[in-house]
Order: structure tokens, then sequence, then C-alpha cells
């Protein structure tokens, strides 16, 4: 089955989805035995004071991933890093943080209080993303739950009952119960003359009915499950009112909210307490001293015996020879950086495309959707601002942080206007979903990653033609793209994966890096 | 519609059942509009010097609810509680604790480390339960996600598969699949001739297809939903086994998978962080210079201008003097102690039975659920321990306490065992999810609250024929009890709700009764 791909991965191309995305799923993640922390397991040798210099092009998750690893086997590791800070699409902002939008710098004005942060790049770590995971066990980087789906949570769409927000739960309830009718149809119509027998067609029938809470006559007429109107403590609850089949059938929202949390939002999700770039901070406690800020690579030539670093730093142009160099710029930006790579890998340098995923924040006033019984988790809306995230950190404090647009398969929609128009947008499509949204809601931040200093664009798109798998092409500029220049220079980041938008993904890329690193050095001393 | 009950409420009276469980919901919970907290609303008069002495019999949350805000308003009042600690079922296990079964006491030999607990009875704070969560904002007491269903968990079954356990999500991906092929196959013979739009039933067919991640002819041939036998982020995957439709109908287990989490179960979840204790622990910061522990009811006299109290403490009887009474013993042990009750009060209190549910817990050597990718959740067995819960408290530290057996709904089952019989019966139960359990599993406890001292029983039922709604006489003995004796003694507890089991019932039953005083100590005043 290697080289099969479904739709599926279409939408995982088209970036980090939200509660129904379809992405792929680890590997092993699903095997019953027990794993062990991937980054005990590499194997690499320890050089043991016969030091060699390692360049490292970015301070991103896989670049720090390979100056932890490397520096723990006695490489002398620098990492030369663009911008002011560490992390790349791992940015948590807080107050007074510089967001870098070219011809859009913001300064973050949120409340100074350790839970008003918002994770304007990786925000969820699947459970099954043991490579990160390990990292974090490692690093001390302490973690809590991260919700995504919350069926208290709303849905909208100017199309479904007059534009009226409904709960995610009003809407599963009752297109299960349709979709179960549906079923005990067909299950009367051809599965009981089908070969199952009659305590089979038992099973499956009470299933039907228990997804879908039918009569016993096996017709939907509402359920308990969508809530009460009134009662259910002290008094007998009274039923929610059921909403029509066609109703509900005229939002599009509907595939996503009764497709699967599946693939990476499948497994329960976890996050950094306090923010995502705590990982960032675990590894600069580790190797933060081989860090050169505002270090912009100017040059990269590959030698026989080495590479050749060029970048200027305060106005001034350095050199570093290095014996090795890992590079996390990404290719696109990298096209335009001198360079002696050879014409194959450019031309997989070039190939790759970049998503232009956007997000935007706010600071609430007061936690609005605690008093709706909304505890974190995503509320769906037909319109381009598509989701609102409640934060789950700081439950029952005065203020929080919410997520006020994800944008990311929007194309440039949001990214093109200006920061005044991305804010009206915001505010006019989340008064759709609550009403006093406007006054609720302060100190808008938005990140056009395409637009982002030092990285204009989000994660790499290999494939051109979605949905048709990878092209025979497409399978040799990644190969090529992941194999090193002479054995001295690799390209890593999740720009360098089949599942990109994932830390897990760069973290395992630099991984596969300085494994095969590691076995050139090993037949070099041998 | 008041007073329809459905079959749903069945489940709701077995107790509270895990991930799937059906039980009532919140009544105004899912209105749109903001709520605010109930506590607040509690709008009671203020003695203001004037004072009147309440006894409180029980020190579970009702009776400390009542302690709490009628000594806000000036009320003198005392609790009595029977045990050496306040609670009730509200329980949380730790180093050296005692488990005060009748026959079978038990001190609690777990690591003495603030993750190191277990809650032995409620556990689960439905993000609906609002009045609950309005005192723990005012108490301070902080919350944190509690993970109910977890797709990476498990699902065994002697009878499916060999007994060799899934996970969740290879259970719950493949039965979508065959259910989706189902409705596509009775969209096709039946609703595309019905009235739906041909824009409609392509919404719905495209839904199903997400649902089931069917091939483009609706048939099901697996899903990358279930994972990856390997690759998926440097390699493409290798999508994993198909199970086959009549495996997946072999275990009645599917009805729990492929139903809802519903009800209480269905919005998030949430916990006091360190356990649930903390909100017993937050009432006590308030109200516990007004408890006295090992004070042991021995009559209860209501006289037309007071009640009077006589209690055992320490070898001696006292007697108490009180304007009014508030009243959490259990039912069934209130019928045996003296009185001078009404007899169709009696005859209420006696109507009453109790659930028999029973929970155990070890100590885990290491977290063996995290090297498998699950990070809190249930595994769910079809044997008489049920389930597994993981813990998310601690995580990637090296030890924690799991949940080793629930079982709600079981009579006696392991009630009625020796200790020894019921720790090896949930070993073995245990080693069919987790073959070398045994040994990593240590230093068990068990509470089976049908033996607990001054419990004897878990949560009320009130009704006698279940899926047929509450009888006549069931309604008007419910609302007996609810009723003061005299305008001056109360039944408080979840005992005197329609939803027995939750916090939530046991507060609003507070609230209601305070409510209830208040208008005739107004009446009295005016």
């Amino acid at each position: 089955m290697a080289g099969f791909v479904t739709r599926r991965e279409f939408l995982n191309l088209l970036g980090t989805t939200g509660g129904t995305a379809a992405t792929l799923r680890a590997g092993a993640a699903l095997g019953l035995l027990p794993g062990t922390a991937a980054s005990a397991n590499l194997d690499l040798l320890n050089l043991a004071g016969n030091s060699r210099k390692v360049a490292i092009l970015g301070g991103g998750i896989s670049g720090l991933t390979v100056a932890y690893e490397l520096g723990k086997r006695g490489y002398d590791c620098e990492i030369l890093e663009a911008s002011h800070r560490c992390g790349g699409r791992i940015f948590t902002v807080r107050h007074g943080d510089l967001i870098d939008e070219i011809g859009n710098r913001q300064y973050c004005e949120f409340d100074d209080e350790p839970h008003m942060y918002f994770n304007a790049g990786a925000a969820r770590i699947p459970s099954t993303h043991r490579n990160l995971l390990a990292y974090c066990k490692e690093l001390g980087v302490e973690l809590e739950i991260f919700i995504n789906e919350n069926k208290t949570s709303l849905v909208q769409d100017d199309a479904m009952l007059g534009g009226k927000p409904i709960r995610n739960i009003d809407y599963t309830t009752n297109m299960r119960g349709f979709m179960a009718e549906l079923m005990a149809k067909a299950m009367t119509a051809e599965e009981m003359n089908s070969p199952f027998s009659e305590s089979e067609a038992e099973t499956l029938l009470g299933m039907i009915r228990d997804f879908g809470d039918l009569s016993e006559d096996d017709v939907y007429r509402g359920s308990f499950r969508a809530g009460y109107a009134e009662g259910g403590f002290l008094k007998h609850g009274v039923q929610n009112d059921m909403i029509a089949f066609r109703d509900l059938l005229q939002t599009r929202l509907g595939r996503q909210l009764m497709g699967a949390n599946e693939g990476d939002t499948g497994p329960i999700l976890l996050q950094p307490k306090g923010g995502m770039d705590k990982i960032i901070e675990g590894f600069l406690r580790q190797v933060g001293d081989r860090v050169k800020y505002r270090a912009m690579v100017a040059g990269v030539q590959v030698r026989d015996n080495g590479v050749e670093i060029s970048y200027d730093q305060d106005g001034v142009r350095h050199t570093m020879q290095a014996d090795y160099c890992f590079n996390c710029i990404p290719t696109h930006l990298m096209v335009g950086i001198d360079h002696n790579f050879p014409s194959d890998y450019v031309r997989a340098m070039k190939y790759v495309r970049r998503g232009e995923a956007y997000k935007a924040a706010f600071q609430a006033r007061t936690r609005f959707w605690e008093d709706m019984d909304i505890y974190g988790g995503i509320s769906w809306m037909n319109n381009p601002s598509r989701q609102i995230w409640y934060p789950t950190a700081g439950i029952h404090q005065q203020k929080g942080v919410v997520l006020g647009a994800y944008d990311y398969g929007g194309g440039m929609y949001h990214t093109k206007m200006t920061q005044a128009e991305r804010i009206e947008a915001h505010l006019s499509d989340g008064e759709k979903l609550h009403p006093d949204y406007r006054n609720l809601v302060e100190k808008p931040i938005t990140i056009a990653w395409h637009r982002m200093n030092h990285m204009l664009g989000c994660s790499a798109r290999w494939q051109r033609s979605f949905g048709r798998g990878w092209t025979h092409e497409e399978e040799e500029l990644y190969h090529r793209l992941q194999q090193p220049v002479n054995g001295r220079h690799y390209f890593i980041g999740d720009q360098v994966s089949m599942h990109s938008a994932w830390q897990e993904s760069a973290v395992m890329s630099a991984q596969w890096a300085m494994s095969d690193l590691d076995q050139r050095v090993r037949a070099e001393t041998a």
C-alpha cells in the first residue's frame, strides 16, 4: 500500500484544519505495543572531543532539535536565526510582543498575565506525536489538555435557520437521528435478508437506534441529547425542539460536524501550559547560548570538506566555516539566497509551495463563553473567519484570549486586507455567533503567515494536484530534497516531510537528517 | 412535554455511566443567552443579627451549600457529620486515607505526591452544571479539563477478534464506514426520490461519505482515520487493516462506542486540579468551624417552633435545639433513626432505593498508557470491571493512579467479594487490555458504596420500573419528600432530585430548600 494517498490528503495539505480535519496520522502510533520515546532511541555517535562544527540555519524546532541532539554528542553547533526570536511558526504572542508582518508590524497589547497568550502558529499536540512529546518530557515542558471539539459550542450559517447560531450538539444530535432513520430503513430493506445472523442484525439495529436515539418504531422524534428547554434536575426536563432534516441540510458545515475528528485531531490533544513556546524555551534552556539572533544568512557554499556560510548581523557581514549545515530556511526563501546547490536540488526547492494560513485573536473583556457553558473548543461559522476558539487557559478568571479567525485554506483573503479591514471582518463575522461580540473583545492581533518576516508562508505544499496522490515527479523531488548535498548540507523542517504543518514532522525531519549524517560520520571514523 | 421521560432515563438511573452514558442534561444550560452564576442569584433575606439556629445533618455538598449560603445571611449553622471527614461521595483518596467500608477498612498506600489521588466518588463536572461551577469560581477552586472519551484508548471483548484489544478508533472508524454504506444504500433507494432538492440530497450524500470515509463508489474500504500500519510523516502512510463488519458486530460494547457522549458526559467535562475534594476544601475554608465530626445523629424531633436533634459524639449524647434542620442523611438510613416524621413523609423516605456503584483503583508503577499514546480517557472491557480510566494528573511523571474497575450497574457483584477476590478480578480483567497489567500496578483500593460507613449506598433511585417514566405515585412521593415537615425540616442532597448521582443536583436541592425556607421567613418577618 506504500504510496497510497487518498482525498484525505487533500485536506491535510490545506493545512491544519479544525475539529473535523482529515490529516494523516502517526505510523507506529496506533500499534498496541508500548513505544519508547524516540529521542532516547536516537542512536548517534558521540564525538567525544573530536568536535565538528555544525551551522544550523534557522531557530525553528527542527534546528533546535539538531542543536540539542548533536550538542549532546560533542558537535559544536551554532544557530543563525534571522529574526529576534526562535521558534518560527511556534509563536506564542503575549503582552508587548512584536508581530513582525512585513508592512503591518504590530505590538500585542494583551494584559500582562500568564494566561493571556495566543498560540499564533502551532497550537495542538496530538497524543500520537511521540517524538515531540518525548522532547516535552525530556525538557520538562508541563503539558495540559487542549480542547478541540466542544459540543456545547456553536455553529452558524446564514443559510441555515435564518442565520441563527445553534449548539454543535443541536446539529449533530438531530442529524444523527435522521441518519439513523436512513440506516434503519436500509436495515429493514436489505440487511435483514443478508448473511447476518439474527443476533448480529439485532446488535446492529440496537447500535443504529442508540446512534440516533430513535423511538421504538425507528423514527427520530427529537432527543434529550440536544438538551432541555427547561428542568432536568429538580423537575422533569422538557425536551428541546427538534430541528427539521431539511434545515440541517442547508449548511455545508454539517460535513465537518458529522465527519470525524480524525487524523491528527482524532487523538487527545495536548498543549504546553502557558503557551506553545514553552517547548522552544525548553530547548533554549539547553542550547540558548548557541543562538545568534538577527543573523541573516546571505550565502551558503557547499565545499568538499564543509560548508561556508556568510551572514549579516548588525550590519556586518560574517563568514562561518562549518563541517555540516542543517538548514530550515524555507526553500522558497533559500532560492533567493546565494548558494551553489546542484540544479536538481534547486528544482526541488523551487517546487514546494507554501500555505497561506491566517489567524487573528482578541482579548476578551470577560470570559463570555463560560457564561454560556463553553469551556474551550471551537465554534464554526460559514464565513471567512471560519472559527472562534475559546481558551481553557485561565478558566474562571476575568479575561481570556479568543481566536477570532482561522483561515487555513482561503487563499490570501484576509492577508490582502489592511489591519483595520481584517479586524472589522472578524468583528462582524463574530457578531453572528455572539451578538455583543464587538463590545466583548478588544486589542486585536492578526497573523498572516504569508507576510511574516523571514517566513513568508506557512506549511509546505508538495502536491500540485490534490486528491490524486503524489506524482512520480513529486516523489523524486521530495526524496532529492531530503538527501544532503555532498553529505554536508541538509534541509530540515516540516518542509521535508509528507505531513507538513506539524511540529512532529519538523522534529522527525531533523532526526532523519542526523541519522543520515551519523551513518556517514561512522563510516568515516570506522 | 413536562413529565416526558424516555428510556434514556433508565441509563441515568443506573448511575453515572461512562463515555456513552445517557443521562439528563441541565435545563437552561443549552439556552444561547449568557447565564449568570446561580449562587449569585440566590436571593435570600439577610437576617442581620436576628439569628436563627440551623442544624445541618451531614457534611456532604448539599449540607455545605446550606451552611455557606445561610451562614452568609446571618443564620447560625452547625453541621453534624457522622464520619471523620466531610464530602460524602465526594471523596478523593490519597496516601494514608481511610476507606471506611464496613468490614473492609483500608488505608491507602499510594505514594505521597500531589498527583497520586483517586476520585472514588464524583469525578466529573459537566460544563453545563452551572450552579456547581459557580461555587467553584466563588470559592477559588482551580479547574482543569477531564478527559472522558479517548479514541486512542482500547476496547476489548472476548467475543470479538479472539479477545484481542483494539483501539476505540479502530472500532468506530470501521463501524462508521459500514453504517455510511447502509445510509448510502438507503439514499439511493429511497431518498433520491424524496422531497429533497438535488442540492440537499448532494449535501446529505457528501455528509454520509465524510461520515464513513467512503470510497467514491460509496463502498467502505478502510480508512486512514483508523491509523497507519507504518509511515505517515517522512514516508507515505500504510493504511491499517480494515476490520470486517461481522467482527465488529460481535461485541455489545459497540452500542456504547457508537452511541453518543450525551447528557452529562456530552459537554466538556471539568475537574478540580488536585482532586474533587478541593471543592469540599473550598467550602470548608468558609464554614469549616461549623462542623462537628464523628457526630452521629440519634434522633430528630420536629416541634412547632423548631427541631430538636440528639446526637452522639465521643460516646456522649448531646441535644441541639434548632430553628430549622437541613438533612442530607440518606433517607434509607434516616428511617432507622428516631424521628417523629409524618407517615406520608416516611413512606417517601422508604421508597427511595440506592445504587450500588463500585470503583477500584491502583497505583501504576509507570505511566504505561502514555507509552501507548493514551493521555486520559477510558478503555472499555466487556467484563465486570468494565472500564480502566487513565489519569491526566501528572502527565509525564513516573507514576499515576488508574481506575481499575467501575461497576455502575452490576448489582452487588464486586461488593460481595472479599478484598483479595476483588483485586484478583480486576487484575485478571485488566490483563485482557494490558497483558503485563499485573506487574504494572500495585497498592489497590476498592470502594463499594453500598458498604461504606454512614452511607450504605450510592445515588438515589426513585423509579422502580425503568423506561416507563415516573409513575403517579413516584411523582407524589418525590414532591412530598421535597416539601419540608412543618416548615422546619428539609431533606436535601441528590436524593431529592430527578437527576441523582451528580453534585449539581445536590447543590440545586439545597438551593431549592433554602429558597422555600426564605419565603417562609420573609412571610413571618413581613
